[in-house]
């Protein structure tokens, strides 16, 4: 059978030839005689996975080492309660920087620790929305820390720009991480779930600037303490290990690819592909502004929106899959991370003109 | 290469033939053209590996339907603060078992969130340490439910009754679930990792009767709320959708196998195999009563400790693997969870005997 493009938002397509290499070695890894999945994560040849991973990683992001980088599970969801429970101190608020339905679902579970201020920094700019430069958003004096989500999924929503400030910046990474160069000295957290640019589901990458260890809630769950997770090197509780062998095998991947920069580039001309379809057609409308465009994940609708249910069950006799819009907010989503190859955007594109062309 | 005899403890041995299954499908899941790791935890595809999963347990278990079957992240030690947080109510205190060092670290987790009252059950019966009748557990009339590990996993310790109480008990059984029938209409809840006989790490199943919803503390993060993970059927972050996946495998495999009933029977004869090497030997010990004897984990000492690290060196080379004790206690520890054959505890067995001859 074809291999099919997969455009789905989370879980998400692996590259081929990582899937291939993984699936090789799945019964027997590296001559061991058993599983990757079957040996203990504290055994040599594990630990050996481990700081090999860790390595790649830091090359890749280029993390200065008063940086910490550790594996948590429950994914950003878990993170949006750790992050004010490790993070708050004696204060009792923090900036939530307001994007769209998952910086918002931080702000909301940041509730239960913190008075979160939540900034207000989407606004209509030519009849498309665009999110408000940084050096506009209204920032609090009190605040402990300033949280942001690089990449709204569902709205197609990145943001590019930090505002000057002394407070540490803690951002959702989910899914921009590794798409694009980011300068990690000037975050105090960045986290990742995995599903998208680092693997498979059941991993969260957090990556910790050093100064902010110390300072959880004594009711913060210990699986979820940054300070504990650096102390035991992430094996407080058994880590989800096969996700992480995978994170590793990604990362090598990246590497061979040429690194972030590389594949940025990549990703860059895959974006323009796609929004160049539906920006020179009648039959598409994708309503952000330029400045905020998603490099990661793009949604559109048809202006008939009729044909919506027609283009998708045509998509998938094409091996063009995972293109439903979220639930909340319905239309087309293509998300097209680092292992979505230039071909499948192409296909995605040729399809939506021919798609256009039968019923116009 | 010859294929291992892994006795770790977790991550630990998966059945060949669910090993070589998955491995098959790896890159192409039941010919969709997709792995089963690259595909949307709501897509129909995986929503059926969800529901035909379920079935399977709910069947191994006889689970009754008041009991709500749920997966959550962070294993068992997540749940040590999960179960305070989503049980107490508005009780200050839950009566802990102590039976060990897991036990022992779920209680001081709690300590958190109350005052748990731990319960001093460990004692030496003809020279031999077991666990007091549960009949004689000193239990507390104010504690909101009692909870237990129904084996430690580092001593080999197994509990097998429960106290008569109207109290919920809520057990850890990350290393005995499966592995022989259990009632499950006497727990409130019953949790446990997966790595040892649900498969690969990353996931922890969560068993709950529905009388104990609805009583979370209000700083419970959302990914640990059994409120939450019941109303989104545990998809309010995104699942570990593979280990998810393995563990269905692990359930139709069981069920092949002729259920927990005869799993039960397997697992006694394997550790009836073991124990008996030891105790016909005055080369090895285990100081374990036989009410208490574990059959899952099985530590034993050589009377010669100096002979440890030879005994160990040796057994790899004959493909005899992580037999290694675990750190706190040292020593020697075969796990011989579901997954281990007949044959395989033979080997060790037939590598024990030989070992003592040649070092006698």
């Amino acid at each position: 059978m074809k291999k099919v493009c997969n455009f789905s938002a989370g879980p998400s397509m692996l590259p081929q030839k990582v899937l291939v290499s993984i699936q090789s070695k799945l019964a027997n890894w590296d001559g061991i005689g058993s599983s990757v999945m079957e040996i203990s994560h504290r055994s040599k040849e594990f630990l050996m996975i481990v700081s090999d991973a860790e390595k790649a990683l830091r090359t890749l992001l280029s993390i200065p080492d008063d940086y910490h980088v550790v594996y948590c599970q429950g994914g950003a969801r878990a993170q949006f309660a750790a992050v004010p429970m490790n993070l708050l101190g004696n204060n009792t608020s923090a900036d939530y920087i307001d994007t769209g339905f998952w910086a918002n679902s931080a702000a909301q579970e940041a509730k239960k620790y913190c008075t979160p201020n939540i900034v207000k920094v989407l606004a209509t700019v030519d009849g498309k929305r665009t999110v408000l430069p940084a050096k506009s958003w209204k920032l609090s004096s009190d605040a402990a820390y300033i949280h942001f989500c690089s990449n709204e999924t569902i709205d197609g929503i990145e943001i590019r720009d930090l505002p000057e400030t002394n407070k540490p910046i803690v951002a959702d990474m989910s899914s921009t991480i590794l798409s694009r160069p980011i300068d990690v000295s000037k975050y105090g957290v960045i986290y990742a779930s995995a599903q998208k640019n680092i693997g498979i589901a059941g991993i969260t990458l957090v990556i910790i600037h050093d100064d902010l260890l110390g300072k959880a809630k004594t009711f913060l769950p210990s699986v979820l303490n940054y300070t504990t997770l650096v102390d035991k090197k992430s094996m407080f509780n058994t880590p989800p290990t096969f996700s992480w062998y995978l994170a590793g095998e990604i990362y090598k991947w990246l590497l061979a690819q040429g690194g972030v920069e590389a594949i940025h580039m990549k990703n860059e001309k895959k974006a323009a592909l796609l929004y160049d379809c539906v920006d020179t057609s009648n039959f598409y409308l994708n309503n952000i502004h330029e400045t905020n465009r998603s490099l990661m994940n793009i949604p559109f609708q048809l202006t008939n929106s009729e044909l919506e249910s027609s283009f998708l069950v045509n998509a998938q006799a094409q091996y063009l899959v995972g293109l439903k819009g979220h639930r909340n907010v319905g239309g087309i989503r293509a998300s097209i991370y680092n292992a979505m190859l230039l071909e499948g955007v192409q296909s995605l594109v040729d399809y939506m003109k021919t798609f256009a062309k039968d019923h116009t």
